[in-house]
Formats: structure tokens, sequence, C-alpha cells
């Protein structure tokens, strides 16, 4: 729907462009040339300054800004994207798979990936209620001022298409999410459960369907000698099954504020590995 | 003590050599100069052949078969060494720490690492003798035909010393590990425990003592809902205890002998890289 050049100028058409399409005056900037020509996709092939990597990564920005999709054929752009924080602070997940499963294929996951709701439903297996479990939260740094988020079963939702998506490269978002939060909840629930050697935590779980990746967030059952029961307060699990390494995970034990910025500190050192 | 040249021939002197020391004939083998001067480090500064790595590696190999220590100058015989598999198959623990933990300093580790145990004491929670869990242990492939090394925590204290040796800069053997294997539980005793919520698991334990790291097997009674406590059958668990990412862990789920030969597979790769 448009062409954008340097020489020749800018060629616009809604309904597709020709072969041969008629060149008009060149856009004064490229973010006046994407807003004229609304693509879907953009198609990023400049050439290179390989010290700066412009005028791409300008040109990228201007797409991502816009919600259009790049494609580039320029090494330039091409920068390092960590994350490892967005699940469980530190603890590797994705580093887990890149670094150390050489050769595995992710088939599912099971993990109890969501601080506030352990803390809560630990409340609640005291006798007290969801509000003084939130609360609680919320004083030890876990739960945002929102908690509904955490309660509601989004945090984990996020977490579990974030991890699908990177390591089993299906393209889901939290709203694809089987999603059920813990809001219903009540101590005597709890507690009644509890007697019986049964525990609840907010399982977030991830399987093949054919070639779907199907994700489920829910408040689970479990037996009191389940390693996901075994995680309390702020402790987080994830295991992965894989086709080679059988189950394996990380655990992480009682982080705090720290742990999230040693997730941090530890993508910087492996970008500065690539550099 | 010893000289050792292609062009001036050997020299020996077991009080210590002069500055400039009276060369003799040349020793006609490496082993044979060894053998001779008998040092307890040997220093390794031939010319290198970059294709073969010889003669070097030749000569720090027959210093190792001498049980003496080895300095080199040489790159060529630097080879990698990779052992992933030898403390929880394919489920990264020198690895994890190698290349997901960057900057971290290991103050000590709790862990759960062998399996025969674990089956036995499952045995015995059901109301099976000691043989009889062993005999289990053997017929799954975990346990090996003298299943003494695991029940008397050997296997346990071997791994707890390779894990303080490579990730805690210790020096310590299978002998130095304080230790105490299972033989004397009974299943009275396990039954007993498990009616008051309780579990025994064979845990290995490393922390610091002042400079010092120290090392203990027991068979630990632990809360059944203890994250230890939680692995069951040939599952295990590594916590680490780190100054900046805080406890974190791996998990490897009931694994079979593929995960071992993964463990291997993935040292293979991570070798691979490095050519």
């Amino acid at each position: 729907v448009g062409i954008h050049t340097l020489r020749h100028g800018s060629a616009f058409d809604q309904r597709g462009l020709p072969i041969e399409p008629e060149f008009g005056p060149r856009c004064g900037t490229v973010e006046e040339f994407l807003d004229r020509a609304r693509p879907n996709i953009v198609v990023e092939i400049t050439t290179l300054n390989p010290a700066t990597g412009e005028p791409a990564i300008s040109h990228i920005r201007a797409a991502f800004a816009r919600s259009m999709h790049v494609i580039t054929a320029n090494k330039g752009p091409i920068v390092e994207f960590r994350f490892e924080s967005i699940v469980m602070d530190g603890a590797p997940v994705f580093n887990l798979v890149r670094n150390n499963l050489p050769g595995c294929k992710i088939r599912g996951f099971t993990g109890v990936v969501n601080s506030t709701t352990n803390v809560v439903i630990q409340a609640l297996e005291n006798g007290r209620t969801l509000a003084e479990g939130i609360a609680e939260a919320q004083r030890i740094g876990v739960a945002e001022a929102d908690a509904g988020y955490d309660i509601e079963g989004w945090d984990a939702a996020a977490k579990a298409a974030a991890l699908a998506n990177v390591l089993m490269n299906a393209r889901l978002t939290p709203l694809d999410v089987d999603r059920k939060g813990i809001a219903r909840l009540t101590p005597e629930k709890v507690a009644g459960l509890k007697k019986q050697g049964k525990r609840v935590r907010l399982v977030a779980r991830a399987r093949m369907v054919g070639e779907a990746v199907k994700l489920r967030v829910r408040a689970e059952v479990l037996d009191d000698t389940d390693i996901l029961a075994s995680v309390r307060g702020t402790s987080n699990i994830l295991v992965l099954d894989t086709d080679l390494m059988g189950k394996v995970g990380t655990v992480e034990l009682s982080p705090g504020v720290e742990q999230t910025a040693y997730g941090i500190f530890s993508d910087l050192v492996d970008i500065a590995k690539t550099l």
C-alpha cells in the first residue's frame, strides 16, 4: 500500500500498488509516510550504517510505535532483547531453556508463578480474610496497589502467555488463557481442605492440544505433599515438560525485590557478552 | 628438583637445583624424567603444536597419572571438561551457576540428590522393609548392584563434595563429609513420623563456617510441606543459597536413564560451542 524511497520519492495506493508504481514527491519523514500508508507490515530495507544502526532503527521504532509489524533485512538494528525478570525475578526460566536445555522441545509447563495469591492463600489457611491477605501482600511489596490483577489471575495469565510464546512458539495473549482467579476462596473452604491434607495454589499450566498450545490458570486443589503445594509465601516454581530432559524446573524460595534487580543484572551481563 | 629440556639435556637435584644447573644426558622419555625427579608440581612450557596440542598434552597426562599438580603456559592442552550429569542427570546444576547466575557467590546449598534413598524411604513409608526398598530401587535401575554406597550416604557425599569444590571453591573429598546414611530407618519409625505430618529425606547440606565449607549428609526429619520432602521417587532437588539471587534451585521430576544421557548430550553441545 506504500513505497518510500530515497531517490524515487513515495508511492501510495490503499488498494495495492501496481508492479510499476507511479511515484510522487518523497514524504518529509518516515512517520509521515507510515501515517499515510497505514500498512499492517513494514518491510525495512534501507542501507546500513553499521556503527549506529541508522536509519533502520528509527524506521523500526516508528513502525512499532504505530503497532505495525516489521520485517527488516538490516543486521544493524538486530539488538538484543532480554526479559528474564518477567516471570520469576532472576530465577532462570528463559535462560534455563536458552542456555541449559539445548535441543529440548518444551511440550508444556506447570507453575506457581504469582506471589500475591500465594501470600493471600497462606493468610486464608491461617483463618484470615481475603482482604487481610491482600493487605499483607501489599505490605511486603509483592502485590500491586490494585491487587485485582493478581487475584483474578491476570498476572499469572500474562506470565503463562509470555512463557508459551517464547518457549513454545505460541502466539497467545493473556486474553487467550482459560483463567479463573482466587476471589471466591474463603478461609472456611481453605481450612476444610487443609484438614483433608489438601492445599490450594493458583497454578498456571500449558499443554499441547494437537498443534495448539492451551493455557490455563486456576486455583487448583493439590495434595499437600505435591511439590507445587510446597511453594509458600513469595516462593515460586516452574516445571517444564520437555521431550529430552523430562520434567525439569526452577524453584525460587522467598525472593524479595533484590531478586528482580538481579534478573535485570543477569540480562545486562548476558547482553554484554554478545557485544 | 628437575629440569628436562630438548637441547640441554636433563638436570636433577632432590635438594633443589642451583641457578646454573649442571645438565646430564636427556632422559629418553618424559615419564622417565618424572619418575626420577618426583616433583610435587610440574611446570609444562614446551613449544606448541596448535593442531594436536602435543607434546604438552602427553606431558600433562603423564604428570596427572603420577598425581602431580600441573602448571602449563600452553593454550593447546586447555581442553574443556564437562560433568553436568554427575549430580542430577541433565538437570542444570553446574550450568545453572555457570550460565545463569553471573556474579553470584554460592554461600551454601541444600539438596535431595540421591534417588535410591528416596525410593527406599518411600517403600518404608508404605510399610515395606529396607531390603524391599533396595530391591525396588535396583529394579527401576537407580541403585547400584551394591546399594550400600547409596544407603550409607556415600553417593550423596560425593555429589556434595563435587558441588562444593566446583561451586564454592572448596577442596573436599567424600571423606570430609559429616555423613550418616539411612540404614537405621525402620518402617515403624517412618510410619510414626508420617502420622505426625513429618517425612524423612536424605539431605545434603553445605554451609560456610568462616572461610571453610562444611558438608553434611543426613536422614533429616522434615515437615511434610517442606519442598525437600515433596521430592519423591527418583525426583531430585537442589537449592543454592546465593548472595545476589537468594535461594534458587533446580528440580527434576521422575527422571529415567534418558535424562542422564541428555546431560551428556548437553555437555557435548556446550563443548561444541567453544570449538
